[in-house]
């Protein structure tokens, strides 16, 4: 039997780095286009925010040859959480061990999932502190709210590629310690996506099966929106950016979540969604889980998911050829 | 040279009578997911009302044998302007005569477009009283805030298929007097779609190529919303009626308007739509052109227009069979 | 030193109990502006709930004499926390014992608050399965959505009065293991108020000072909306059934929810909110203290506080004199 | 009897000349918090614009020792028109001659209200075309949506002190050719404040009684925005930009406009506002007349109106004083 309790060690999805082979292109998308607010430049790597993200950043956006997800962070709920889940880790054989000299946060437990995804947890961090320009006017908020694109409020979940997503799914809730609220299970009995969370979003990662049955590859990051407007808004953003959409606006079917999918110069697909008030409150909460014949319904409102949706991820094994290019 | 005078003497788009096959279910879509409100009950037709209409009702819905538009409506500006378009339209050699005995409006001039589809002018009307338990709190408003289904303000607009756009356009343009504020012209030169308006709303018809050429046809009836979130709101209503969603939420490109297609259970495209706060003011407003090319980018966002859009109508050709079908 | 892992022995705020001496119309209030539904009747209690509660209901309206909170309900998160809180509340003098027979849910432990409010915990609960006619269409959702009235989602929180705001935050935090995440701090070193919660969400119960000095006050319940849009649209509602709005829709600066108050039949303050995309994620989070100069500012966009918010309260008093009556 | 063709001689409001004694902090007010782009600069005077006013721009902004607003311009619907309402002015003995010289559009005819309003009335206008930068996406958008500040859309209206509503109403009626859609009288039975239009908009100038009975003073120029949620994020806006709120957002009972007032810098109220779907489409509209009890209740939701909306104009007579300064 599962402890509910081991999926309070962690607190939340920190913060992802993206590898972009195009840094000044990315750069300009994720701060005019999504709206986030740079904080620090070091080495190849500039620090990005969003507007009510507490930390320092949520986004580590680094220069590399191919586009591709370096490695994302959970926080820990507290020193003895973090002691704890990194002991299940590590008895799992899943860790890579302790790193330093972050920027932003303190020493780092570093592990790999099964299919290779770069992952690590931490708990110390540095609370962010706005320059006097970026103060905002209630005290009750991180920074100022920019007014400027989509205005990215914080992070919000991941998406990953998996070869094998019960084989992720079981690390996940086993070794991470994650809870699981919906699946997507086909007819011959294999899933084919599943939602985990360690609050109570109702998700903060998911994964489905890759497509060419790659390893650890990536399929998007999204950054939460304060209303289902905010996402209308931000496809004509988009659009007047030249910023290629794939999907979207529309709400989908699984989690409820209202979405809109967008590709970064740099390659990645970035997603903006708004959950509206929908929150997994229930401590026993069994996931829902829909059948082959449920997801061929298409998302919430009927509009048939996109081909590039289904196989196209970071690294790339094909060239990215989106809907409007056809 | 065209008097840009002419066009005022049509004051607005007034209803439309829709003929229906399953008049208790049609009625049911009506009143529970637009969220209209039946006025009146006369033979074979229940007349409907938004809440802010200021007639007595926007939409006839009439029992026959198949689903089809039985006629629309425009109200002319004053008596004067009345006479005088039925005088262009009787020169033009397109009038049927006069009619009377109308539920909710005086005597009216009923004529045929080229392409056959029933249309009726008139001035006198009857302005909506509601009864006590739907007078507004608000007095600048014509009935009470339903706070039930997609809340239908008031008919917005007609779409029309036609034979022959070119010589419906014309018709519209310099017997009917509306002007044209959007075209789609294909590579060959021909017109494969109109939109025109005799006011200040960027159009209350729109006409586009029969694909199979058939005469006198009808593709949708549309009612205005507040806002796009009412719009989003409307699809999960639709949704939990087990309403057939064709397309949408999303925004056209073609005058921009955020939209949701339905099939009502009659056999009628019904769309829901907010035009933000977009007006043709400018008096020289020329048309804007839109090539095959540009529409080929699909809707505003990316969006590919689903195949029954560009085939289904009424009456049925074919049997309908929207993207969730497949 | 209060160890962080207490809070997550209550899950989440689960009903709350509403006194009414005008049952009938307080059910309409809720029924038809609300837009909840009822599940059960039984002596003289009405259960009733939002469309995504996913229990038996979030509000038992119970006929009385005066207007009141009868109780309200925390939902534990597994039966050991069950226990271990109970423990903690008896080990505290303030338990009144277990209690049986509930509509809705399993054994309950009573308590008191130090202000003599009521209050319960539980983890046996009846997860809500709908009626054919109110199933939902997608299946991770409780209940079909109403399309009626404001379509109160879910129980968002309460906000109790208190003779001594120390006192109960005290209890809170200590006894019932909350944590406290905004409070309001006099010039002379008083709390006036203070918000709370066991979750993700910012709060789930607040409290401020009783302006008369009087014990186990209710200030009001509030249900979340899935959007502001939703918010503004229940004004809207609101005032076509002529029900009393106190203030709002405006913005809190205390939590920066977007608020609307009214007054149901019975005498209860009910609000209705949208929290956008605000949670609180850190483990670590310090209560925002607001000095009493900040609070002067009066909401978040500079609205003054109607002075009935600061005095009115059930049992009532004095009469509710709010700002439309002068 | 008044003859309904005449109020079509003019198309539409379309700029206002605004004099600001702070003309940086007033520009960049302009440009970042309600989102306007400048167009050209010339003498003393710099051009702004909303992303879709398809003229040269919408507000002209000029230095000056004192707030006060310059002058404001109708566009005439033709030539044609134009001569006759210039006609209808001279004869009328309010005309002051034709001024040529314009930035952004013709040869105009200037008059002065009886009160002393600065008015212009011209036909030959620049359409705007935007540089290569600031090409929208979209073909059938004056510009690119700018995704900063407020995103003011176009000029909605603009509001007039008076000291005489009667003879100000006379003057746009008979004179101008205006149409009044709402009035406000007094027990007494003298109007307090009018609402008139040209076209389908409900109104694009009100006129309210100057508190100090002074003449030809201006209450505030209003923008449009795109949603309800639009207005709201300007709120916030406004607030991170140190600007100070005078009311709203809030829902006027008069026309139903979803309102936000702010001042500029400079001293001037400025509004954004949303109309939702409403236009006002009947030929035969009839003022809706609101008694002195019906507007002691306040705005639609119930707000009571700040004090310093009844008496604060430009130019300025007492110092202003607004609600967040108590």
């Amino acid at each position: 039997m599962k402890s509910t309790i081991r999926s309070f060690d962690l607190a939340h999805l920190a913060h992802v780095e993206l590898l972009t082979p195009k840094p000044e292109q990315s750069l300009a998308f994720f701060v005019n286009v999504l709206g986030m607010t740079e904080t620090t430049r070091q080495g190849d790597s500039v620090y990005l925010r969003g507007w009510d993200d507490y930390e320092h950043h949520s986004l580590k956006l680094t220069a590399a040859k191919t586009a591709g997800m370096g490695h994302f962070a959970y926080r820990a709920s507290s020193p003895e959480a973090l002691s704890h889940r990194v002991a299940s880790i590590e008895r799992a054989g899943f860790g890579c061990g302790w790193t330093d000299n972050h920027v932003g946060h303190g020493s780092a437990y570093a592990f790999k999932s099964p299919d290779g995804h770069d992952m690590e947890i931490y708990y110390e961090t540095e609370w962010y502190t706005p320059p006097p320009e970026l103060k905002p006017s209630l005290k009750n908020q991180a920074m100022r709210f920019p007014g400027r694109g989509a205005n990215a409020r914080r992070l919000d979940h991941l998406n990953l590629l998996t070869s094998d997503v019960e084989q992720l799914l079981d690390f996940m809730e086993n070794v991470v310690g994650l809870r699981s609220t919906e699946l997507i299970k086909l007819d011959n009995g294999k899933l084919a996506g599943a939602w985990v969370t360690c609050n109570n979003k109702t998700y903060d990662v998911a994964f489905t099966r890759d497509h060419y049955g790659a390893h650890g590859r990536f399929h998007h990051a999204t950054w939460a929106l304060d209303s289902k407007e905010e996402v209308l808004r931000a496809a004509d953003i988009a659009l007047e950016h030249d910023i290629k959409i794939e999907t979207g606006p529309h709400k989908h079917a699984v989690q409820q979540t209202f979405f809109l999918y967008m590709l970064e110069p740099g390659g990645h697909r970035v997603e903006v969604a708004h959950a509206s008030a929908r929150l997994m409150l229930a401590p026993d909460w069994q996931p829902v889980v829909w059948t082959e014949t449920e997801r061929k319904k298409g998302q919430a409102w009927g509009l048939k998911t996109v081909e590039s949706f289904h196989t196209y991820g970071t690294p790339p094994i094909e060239e990215y050829v989106g809907p409007r290019n056809s």
